[in-house]
């Protein structure tokens, strides 16, 4: 089942030889007419070249194309980069006969090794020959890295209106920012102001709630075209058809931050962490953070060891002043800690439980009515060979 | 090359069926005579339940004896486990004639399981019975987890004192924190004050300056004991003589540090990681934080890859406002990143020094002249291996 496009849009893919199997490496996707675009970008200090040429390019408010790359992240390239970066802009403005600046630039894949621009430029300029209506899955095949899966979602917008995105993952994934690249595009016809108020609240509810390592990328990106190619009226905030197309972004964005934890290098789990009973929306958060922060609990659930001393563990450096004796911990529904000290729960029912694909831990701090929900995933031997065999 | 006990101690072991394998599991260690003494906690908020008995009988400032169990971190146990710490004080006083309030408690193992206190009392009595001048060896043996080896120092401390010290590592190891088991012994006598002083100085440079896995644990404790008899005169701050004891402890708890992180779970590298340039020592320590808490750039280090960029992503999180276009690193000794590009070192001479055992990672902030060194090792697929298979 394959997903379509929405209406007004055209993709395009190509391999350039940016990755060394030879697969697709270039992405390339248009909008037939002027769209109104938004982008939240990763929170690291250390951000790749191409991410101060799309916050340069979309300072408008508007977009009309998005050209990225896998195999090389152009971060960390000086001056270099930056000229790179505005020069695959430029190339893809030509091949589309549209203005350098209406072009949004993204990378992902090794840090510190300057684009190959010769073979860039042959690229993007395959990837435009290549454009069609049903291009979107070849655009999601190439920029994957480490995936080893296209990551694709689709939802209603109202009035006849489609959102559709496309992602990729699939380690250095972490919140408080985009947390990897991620397109999302409707053609419905939307305010700016809007669209980038709407994308927040999006990527708030999904990309910054998983984890994977932990460790936030220099190029996480994600960008958000309007194009109302779908023909509706004009959206603005506050009205029924606000919300449906802000259920559509939403519905894609959780759908999208799901397939990349699934897809997490190495993992076997999806892992639901759930904390209640906290103060407020920061504690439950922060404490979120901890658990799904500590690779030696993501190691136990690898081997569906029920070890919930190591949720206290996590629970306990999250730097919330609270009562370990007021502490309650389920693992795979059964709950195994009571007010800080070992629970009516079974073990042995625990650890069968988490030998499913999609476990569950929940902690309620006792504290207040604030909860916060994140997504991870286990730590295999798989995730450490794959990043210490991933090239420089 | 054995190392003995200072004068006045003795230590024993024995082995009660806490460990699976049969091993000794406690350790008991005593001085002849009264003793000063003074300990650092994990700032874990979630404490096991020998800390909380081990600060209260601290609070008078000395102590005579310490006894110590693995195989079971008596941490998450409530009521039943304070009071199974206490007895087990109490059974150690018992067989030794002093007061349980000269006891120090400290375990080490799984979060979440009673001690089973019928075995324990046996361990502590055989363990009395088992006390010797040349017990060291064999009580360091019995605190080790998945230690692969025990860990002893020993330095002199001035007019013949001496300072000896054994400690266990070898997961959950972070900073912020005692970070393990660590008990330090001297004949020298030593002032109550300095003593605690001392402890704090002593760690701050050793135990707070390496990282495993950034994994507080529950259990963390360093315990520093001092009996005076070396026979020398009471050691008050200020003196040369304070000097000599200072370093004496300062080296033993950098030995035993750097021996952890030799012995870290699957480690096969030894990482020291110089932050310089740094604007204060808060950022300086802050960047460093952030490099070793990478599993990302472990994994890269377990396949001697130089990948400069997964140090250059890892600072750019760690909260500093720096610039990344000013900062310098090096890896293997090549300046693989200069000025937040790549550098003129040369990336297979890199790759070629960090398949070494012992490797450096300096990055240079340019933004003062701090200073922090961290150590740390690389993450292994064995390192996931032991804690996936870490049995609750």
């Amino acid at each position: 089942m394959s997903i379509l496009l929405p209406a007004g849009y055209r993709a395009g893919a190509a391999a350039c030889g940016l990755k060394r199997t030879g697969d697709a490496d270039v992405a390339l996707i248009v909008s037939g007419g002027p769209a109104s675009a938004a982008g939240v970008f990763t929170t690291n200090r250390v951000q790749a070249a191409p991410i101060g040429v799309t916050k340069r390019h979309l300072r408008a408010g508007n977009a009309r194309a998005i050209v990225a790359n896998a195999g090389n992240a152009n971060a960390c390239t000086g001056a270099r980069g930056r000229a790179d970066a505005t020069e695959t802009a430029e190339v893809a403005a030509r091949c589309m006969g549209i203005r350098r600046k209406d072009v949004l630039v993204a990378s992902t894949g090794i840090i510190g090794h300057y684009l190959p621009m010769d073979r860039l430029r042959d690229g993007v300029t395959a990837a435009a020959a290549a454009l069609s209506s049903d291009g979107l899955e070849a655009a999601a095949r190439a920029i994957m890295t480490t995936d080893t899966r296209p990551k694709l979602a689709e939802a209603t917008a109202g009035g006849g209106a489609r959102v559709v995105g496309l992602a990729k993952g699939a380690g250095m994934i972490a919140p408080e920012m985009a947390t990897m690249l991620g397109f999302i595009l409707t053609d419905a016809a939307c305010d700016r102001g809007f669209l980038s108020a709407a994308l927040t609240r999006a990527v708030r509810a999904s990309f910054n709630r998983v984890s994977v390592d932990g460790c936030r990328s220099t190029n996480d990106t994600v960008l958000l075209l309007a194009n109302g190619a779908a023909g509706g009226p004009l959206v603005v905030p506050g009205t029924p058809e606000a919300e449906a197309v802000q259920d559509g972004i939403d519905s894609v964005c959780v759908s999208l931050a799901r397939q990349i934890v699934e897809d997490g290098e190495g993992a076997t789990k999806v892992v639901t962490v759930r904390v209640r009973g906290a103060a407020n929306d920061r504690e439950a958060r922060a404490a979120a953070r901890a658990i799904v922060d500590s690779v030696l609990l993501r190691a136990a659930l690898n081997a569906a060891d029920p070890n919930w001393g190591r949720v206290m563990a996590a629970v306990g450096v999250s730097g919330i002043a609270l009562d370990p004796n007021a502490v309650d911990v389920w693992l795979g529904g059964q709950k195994l800690c009571e007010r800080g000290a070992p629970g009516p729960g079974d073990l042995s029912r625990a650890a069968e439980a988490l030998r499913a694909r999609d476990v569950e831990i929940v902690v309620d701090l006792s504290r207040g009515s604030a909860e916060c929900v994140f997504l991870t995933n286990d730590l295999s031997t798989e995730y450490v060979r794959l990043n210490a065999e991933y090239p420089t």
